[in-house]
């Protein structure tokens, strides 16, 4: 039997998955991410809990293939990043810096890539060789995958998506630096400040209205109760966002988007409701194109890890 | 010394490049593409003038590798093209119907990701793995190459940016079906269509007006000549184009754009013009990315259609 690590490293905690080379998730577990001191703990503390884990089980080092690591910035092909604000980590190759502690091959990838390898080997999209997720949280998180292979980019920079500018008169600042990027409309946090701004501008009578605090999951409630307001929101949010998922066939021309991340929970009606709107903004021959939940959810990125050092 | 053809099937002429395996260009001649019966006679030509070719230079088909051949339009993974309608082509296997013929290895691919491949491999963007090509002609041809090969999409359809969907009140329909399309307003006749609509807009004096016919390269020799609304049509055009640049890069984050086609005539100041306004738009990790002309011309066809059968 021959297994594998596939770790994803977060702002706050480092999710660890103990695999085997087919695939199956053995035992997975968590971390606290330490920030400290530019981040010099973050791979030591890998290096350890893996050590532990194969102390634990009883297992050689021999038996496994490999450690990969999903990592929460841009990496560049030859495995450098160049900064890491959120972990504090500047001009460093973690795939050399953790081969040499942990003994073991070593792949880093960006963190939104590797979730979209995950999903491509064992969730929502398995059977797809050529796919796009997206996944929709705080920002938008994409990653490419063709012919079964993550789609970096020449610097580290593919599947930035999110920061297409989709509006000329955005007064706010994405984060980054641009005005009016896809992502600060179609992102939770996006579709949020959306709704807070239609609420101001119109006086429909909305639910909505009644509500301390506006979030993501209660628009999409509210819609599915059929709230004028709320299923305006989220129609217009559609049309924005399946522009974007247009935009992003017409360069790779995937079989399908795998929707994943918060805006996700609401289930089927997200893809109906992109579909509907992606189908007639699309190249005709791209209109092929499915769109699908995600599957694996916050263990995409372990999945994907471990994947990365297969084959 | 080993040989291979490139082909570049065009809905006029056939053009045809005998190579070496290290790309040089020994010898190129056109024939006439004969539309006749479903395009019939295509295959059996480009047959008929590869057997000529060879007889003549007395060269043994043992010694050549195969045959490239690029396609005016979407061919699939499996070479199957559903149809090219200025051809006549429906439903066919190139690849298969010309290797049955010629008796050698056959490849096809889409022309513009084609032309791609052949600037990368010995014209403007030789030195580049990650790169995207640009024409603007007629309309726009993409190509995407990662990792030096061809990305040609689930359905044959990538590289279609020219189809993003742009403005939302066009009221001209573009050659895909859909409206607002980037190429009906950055290819060479956008440009030109656009610039009809500026003289009919506004009554800025300026030498276009004088012009029977408006044409792209007028407007780029004007615009040199520091005529006020030709400058203003050439820049309203970089800012558009390179919105999509910014937005092709997000996707794929090449090394560089290289641009070709007619447009590219007006020479270094179109890279420049671009440049100036993508380096804002874009995304900060991909403000990296070159701008340049191609170089191969409209030979780029023949040496990319060679370039598919050499490794």
């Amino acid at each position: 039997m021959k297994y594998c690590f596939g770790i994803d490293i977060g702002g706050t905690t480092i999710k660890c998955g103990f695999f085997t080379v087919e695939g199956n998730l053995l035992e997975k577990w968590e971390i606290p991410t330490r920030i400290l001191e530019n981040g010099k703990y973050i791979f030591s503390d890998i290096c350890e809990t893996i050590n532990k884990k194969l102390q634990e089980k009883g297992i050689d080092k021999s038996e496994v293939i490999g450690v990969g690591c999903g990592i929460p910035g841009p990496v560049e092909k030859d495995g450098h990043v160049s900064l890491i604000t959120n972990l504090g980590l500047k001009d460093i190759n973690p795939e050399k810096v953790l081969t040499e502690l942990v003994k073991l091959p070593v792949k880093a990838g960006n963190d939104a890539n590797v979730a979209a390898l995950g999903e491509q080997w064992v969730g929502g999209g398995k059977g797809y060789s050529d796919l796009v997720m997206v996944t929709l949280g705080t920002g938008i998180g994409w990653g490419v995958i063709i012919n079964g292979k993550i789609l970096a980019g020449a610097h580290g920079a593919a599947g930035e998506c999110g920061h297409m500018k989709v509006r000329d008169n955005e007064p706010e600042t994405c984060g980054c630096g641009n005005k009016g990027c896809l992502e600060q409309y179609c992102s939770a946090n996006g579709i949020v400040k959306e709704a807070i701004r239609k609420l101001k501008k119109v006086d429909t009578p909305s639910r909505l209205r009644e509500l301390e605090t506006v979030t993501c999951s209660k628009i999409f409630d509210y819609m599915k109760e059929n709230d004028a307001l709320a299923t305006e929101i989220v129609d217009e949010w559609a049309q924005e966002l399946a522009k974007g998922l247009a935009h992003v066939s017409s360069v790779v021309d995937p079989e399908a988007f795998i929707i994943g991340g918060g805006v996700s929970k609401a289930g089927q009606i997200v893809c109906d409701y992109l579909l509907k709107y992606y189908q007639p903004l699309a190249f005709h021959g791209n209109r092929g194109c499915k769109i699908e939940l995600a599957k694996l959810g916050n263990d995409a990125g372990i999945y994907g890890a471990a994947k990365m050092v297969i084959e």
